[in-house]
């Protein structure tokens, strides 16, 4: 690092990694040391818009430089693992675009790995760092919703279907994440319903059911086949009930609704009665969570402190995709969330220990 | 009847049964002959509401008097098998309310009994009347919307728990009913997940997933606790797509938008297209549905004609409810929609030869 | 009266005059004892209703009739003022359907004459008992809305034009008693443009605008011509912005939002600043405005109490809609709201003494 | 020209000049040549966003660059006239912001001026070149919606003040030159109401009344203090009629409604009958109103068409303007829409034949 200010070297210039370079310019602890990407078209459309910035087409350029402190990987989902390894090994810390890895025995690998060489190891869960959703997680910290019911959500639009991989991959782990964040727990169980529409063996649609040992149950909806823009998540606690809807102007709405148990002890015929109280849209604090995300890395560089986005939910993210695809795999089944294999176990618990 | 009046014992004035009188009193071809409710209250608000109506707590009143030509039900679930089977061989004709029976080899025996008796037997889907849901009928019918890739729906509102009723059986039949009626198939596979939230033994939140040979998956929410009423149905096809809200001003919404594959004979870089086209909220007609279901009722009844919602549809719903009831108790476990065990399906197999 | 009960005459039993007889009917302080119309349809709809109610032809047999206490009158507007000014002079209270009066001067004569026979005069000015606009009265009263700056309202729909009467006479009472009831004051001066565009004569689109003393200024908008249903009124305070929207599950929202002149003495550039609060839905009361109107005018006639929708809100009211015609008048001249002609004032004086 | 590019100088770097200079950059048929701007951190931003822009502080450089072809001026609106008339006396093409100039005497002489030189003067009416304006207008035109009945629209938000500028100086030429673009005719009289509710001389809330030759009458509000961002603009044919939304998603929707006279020579009752029709939400092309408008200006100087917001355009809307500055001068009184006072008449006549 130069002073407080650390050197990145990014890695992937295609759909994301022009808002991770936007960002990391912007930002005071940061510099932005070096873009790699094997497409010369997009090394000039960096050098483009960022004169002077020194690009190759080489990753060992960037594992070999000494002035790089960390790398920004912005690749293909399959390439994550190998370039992330091969980082953290030359002593980079590293952050990836989500999901960490394709696999939960690989993110569980570099997580291992990152813990073993004392590195930052940060998945890019970039609503973690969005207003409404941690408005409704200090909510739920807060205990203002009371016991949390069930959630439902969905985020469908038309598109963007990808070649090589399903909407379970690319829109999944925004929900995950999400549910991880609030919840502070991971599924105990999946069962899912998907579909191939365009492309036969690439899922566009899918229905998913979450069973959580706390109780909670939680069904989300994803899909590149819908005629307009949904983000809608409906919260339903025993005190209050939330709609955070990322696409309005007032993404949080805390409903003061519910069900009481009236007269409990009398005998005779059974009463509920129904609570409708105010509806409130608080403010919410305007702020990128692109920036914050990459804040909050350089951060955890700086400091050592652990990032909101750490790697053991970003593995967790990848434990639920799995699950998932597992599911699928098994015509919908419900399955248990857990790491596969007893050697992956195996790998887990000495690893757990050292963290 | 009386030249062409139909004339009509009405069981059970609680919550539903006020309905069908209004729409009995209303309709040309239909005569309230004879109201029974063992609740002397129940029957004093009828006569309240209908002076001079003749009025029984006995339900031997109604199957005895030679003047009552069919009966319409509206009594608890658990009731409607004995009260529709003594009406049938009483030789009365018989409108039930929804769900038609509490199992499918409720619904099944009297369906078999009606068809022996060549009496109708018509349970109360009004969805099956509803004008926007057969203008989507009409729709798919006419293969304006090509295939249907997948349905997601949303029936929630906050209230109303019943004590011996799950949500499944409350809200269920009605996406159920509308979904047999639009696709004209029964799903082949359901899984569902559901939680007793207010009281543990009768789950107030479900959400269920279908499958249909034709390769239609659906989704299906339900629930008494939500901030908001929605009534929200996507049907996504490969040529257009529907959004159907009962609640709103524009019921039926189509969007004229999809996915195609585009050079499907290129070699190289994969490419899909995305259409947005025009959205028509086409002018749907008002009409009363249950209006219209009780004027199918009188029909079938005058002319020998199948009503829309027929007692196989009403089966077909049941067998639905049940299957997701079963999967429920195997914890979500994905089950085939089928009748149960082999001596009904022994029952069935003569009955069907005689339909 | 029949001990604490009213006992009221029903006047004119077309459009209105069933809701009055209705909800009379429902009123534990009131007994429709008598209902008048010259059209034999008419007394025919209202005996199927209410078998045994006594109908008849001839109003003077309302008048003439001891049993009648009060005279609930919900004839065309242009006969208001015979049939109320006959039922003061025969002693009885009465209750007219809005406006008061066809013009400013038979209201005040009508207010003049109930103010000397010690009798009750209200015009139904519904809107002044319905929950959120009491609401919003009640924020207004308490200051949480600071100076009220403007407001801007919307009553629009398809329908229904009015042979004989504008969308100002129909539709302006509303929005005129609503701001009456809200600012407590009657506007200075109004300016109005309007069209009739189906019928020459008859205008049914009417944009007006309205000043106050105190600073207010609102717009009204007023259509029978209109895409959809609209009634939306928006404030603008200095501490907070209200939004009304009787056709909405939300029909009061309260909105934290205002501008404030920063650093007032600093010498050089201007700067204001913005402040955007949280949005509030507090929940409103459900209840019938027209049910808590008529019980406010048998709590009148009982106790000697001044209605909420006082025979001086309904002349205030006729004031600002013949302002309005005498603007249309005068091709959309500015003109004041003033009772017309020295006579009329010089009648007012002395009455106001009486009062 | 530089072959078939226009070689333009863009004089203010402030809030909207940075906008045109980006478009221009884009343009194929521009070249960005020099940029004037008195402030140096304006220049500064200038230069840091296009690397080896010449810039200059001085307005004569620009006047006497012979490689500027034309001059696009995004300064304030009271020196518009001077910027204007010195480029057209230097011989370049003009492009002013909106409005055209803060008099209409202004924007006449400089349209004069303009004629007489031969040279493209135009005003940056940005909405003439929105696709859903000019997709009503065009149904307008193909009389589609009938004749226009009236117009209502609503231009509010909070923010943003100005402290040199009315609300209706700075929002109202939005509405007045749709308007004027969509109805081919500027109103002949306007009546207005406003207020300076947080800086008493700086009316920050107004409503407008205009009245059309044509029989077309229309209201505009346009304000700075709302809760909430509105762009609603609701459009009342005989045959048709449309809301049009810019903020929505479905920014034209078109209702099938309507009101008919029936039996129109049938003595007796009066009877209206009321349509209501399918409602569509037209695909509206996505395309930048501001590229197309400067892609109008290079087009105009290259072949010598009349730009679509053409100087006449810009001088009505200056017109409307000062109209109901005059109507809120005389408190609000109904003013017609003229060029004020006999000389600016006498300059005028000869001019117009000069056209």
């Amino acid at each position: 690092m130069t002073g407080d200010r650390l050197r990145v070297g990014v890695v992937g210039y295609g759909y994301w990694g022009p808002n991770l370079a936007r960002n990391l310019n912007e930002l005071a602890g940061a510099e932005l040391q070096l873009l790699c990407d094997p497409r010369e078209a997009a090394r000039e459309r960096a050098q483009l818009r960022y004169p002077g910035l020194v690009t190759t087409a080489e990753f060992d350029d960037v594992l070999s430089d000494d002035d790089v402190d960390a790398v920004v990987v912005a690749t293909p989902v399959s390439t994550h693992y190998g370039i992330a390894k091969a980082a953290l090994l030359a002593g980079k810390h590293v952050f990836v675009e989500k999901p960490l890895a394709a696999s939960a025995r690989e993110a569980l690998e570099l997580g291992m790995l990152a813990a073993a060489q004392g590195l930052v190891l940060m998945p890019g869960h970039t609503f973690l760092y969005s207003p409404p959703v941690n408005m409704i997680r200090n909510l739920i910290d807060a205990d203002a919703l009371g016991e949390i019911y069930s959630i439902s959500t969905s985020r469908v639009n038309l598109g963007l279907h990808q070649p090589d991989v399903s909407v379970v991959w690319d829109l999944g782990p925004h929900d995950f994440s999400i549910l991880r964040h609030w919840l502070g727990e991971v599924p105990s169980h999946v069962a899912a319903l998907s579909r191939g529409c365009i492309l036969p063996d690439t899922p566009d649609v899918a229905f998913i059911h979450l069973e959580y040992k706390s109780g909670t149950i939680a069904h989300v909806e994803l899909s590149w086949l819908a005629p307009s823009k949904l983000r809608r998540t409906t919260i339903i606690g025993s005190q209050k009930m939330i709609v955070y809807d990322d696409t309005s102007n007032e993404p949080v709405r805390i409903f003061d609704s519910g069900v009481m148990i009236r007269d409990p002890e009398s005998f005779g015929e059974f009463k509920l009665s129904y609570r409708t109280g105010d509806i409130v849209s608080p403010r919410v604090e305007a702020a990128e969570p692109l920036l914050l995300e990459l804040e909050d890395f350089c951060k955890a560089v700086r400091t050592g402190s652990t990032p909101r986005s750490s790697w053991q939910i970003g593995l967790d993210v990848v434990r639920v995709v799995e699950a998932v695809e597992q599911s699928l795999a098994r015509e919908g089944a419900r399955v248990p969330v857990v790491l596969e294999g007893a050697d992956l176990a195996h790998d887990l618990l000495p690893a757990r220990d050292l963290l």
